[in-house]
């Protein structure tokens, strides 16, 4: 596949020829007003992907973890996120890692949409929601226990 | 190395604990007005660099080539870059795909500066700048003989 030199962006956070795609393929009710575009799909040379995320105002992504890492950077609002046992709320221009095995769910501000780049490896593990055992030990905190949609 | 798990943007474009670098470690005349911070170092499991490089008003990278790719977003102002014998005008938000091999220079703007995140593997070759032959090459066109800066 030979990719464009020069894509240009022709609204906030949409650009041209690439598809605003459902944030997983298999629908569900684990998250909530969540679009994914695939900015960069990767290649043999540079066999990692950037894709662009939004959730919208109130929105969530859903809680899982994997043993593929993210590096995320937030570009249009606000919003938090839990990774571990630990919330941080987000502004525009903050950067996220989530080590691998980690939990972690992305919620949106109330009042604003959380926009996020998503860097990753081009080959990885699925993500796996959490078992029963694991929500129980997640809901040990209280914080964490009010922060998490699932 | 335990990188962090949430780094704030303390001011534009500037962010806690991430020190502003040289564009090139090893000076030299052949770029203007660059600096460069590494957002995402990359580890074992995400052997990929994110990196954001700022070029002044008025300012340009060094024009070179490498085997490894560039995979671009313009977070911030405005400006140029030429990807093989092409020029670009570039807005905030575009993203910009530079192939194996393949001459390139960014240019801001006379009056913004061109901010840009910049992916690329961690392990790659060396720059390497045009030799005399490979600029009667480049200035063969005009359009592209007025636009690089050596």
């Amino acid at each position: 596949m030979t990719l464009p030199t020069h894509v240009r962006q022709t609204e906030p956070f949409r650009w041209e020829d690439i598809p605003l795609l459902a944030y997983k393929e298999d629908g569900g009710t684990h998250f909530r007003g969540v679009t994914r575009q695939i900015l960069f799909p990767g290649s043999a040379t540079l066999p990692a992907q950037l894709r662009y995320f939004e959730v919208a105002e109130g929105g969530h992504s859903t809680l899982e973890r994997h043993e593929h890492e993210h590096s995320v950077m937030i570009v249009r609002g606000a919003g938090a996120v839990l990774v571990g046992m630990r919330i941080h709320r987000l502004a525009t221009g903050d950067l996220v890692h989530v080590p691998p095995g980690t939990w972690h769910q992305f919620r949106a501000s109330t009042n604003a949409p959380l926009g996020f780049l998503c860097l990753v490896c081009s080959e990885r593990d699925k993500p796996v929601r959490p078992a029963p055992g694991d929500l129980e030990q997640l809901r040990a905190d209280p914080a964490v226990a009010s922060f998490i949609r699932v």
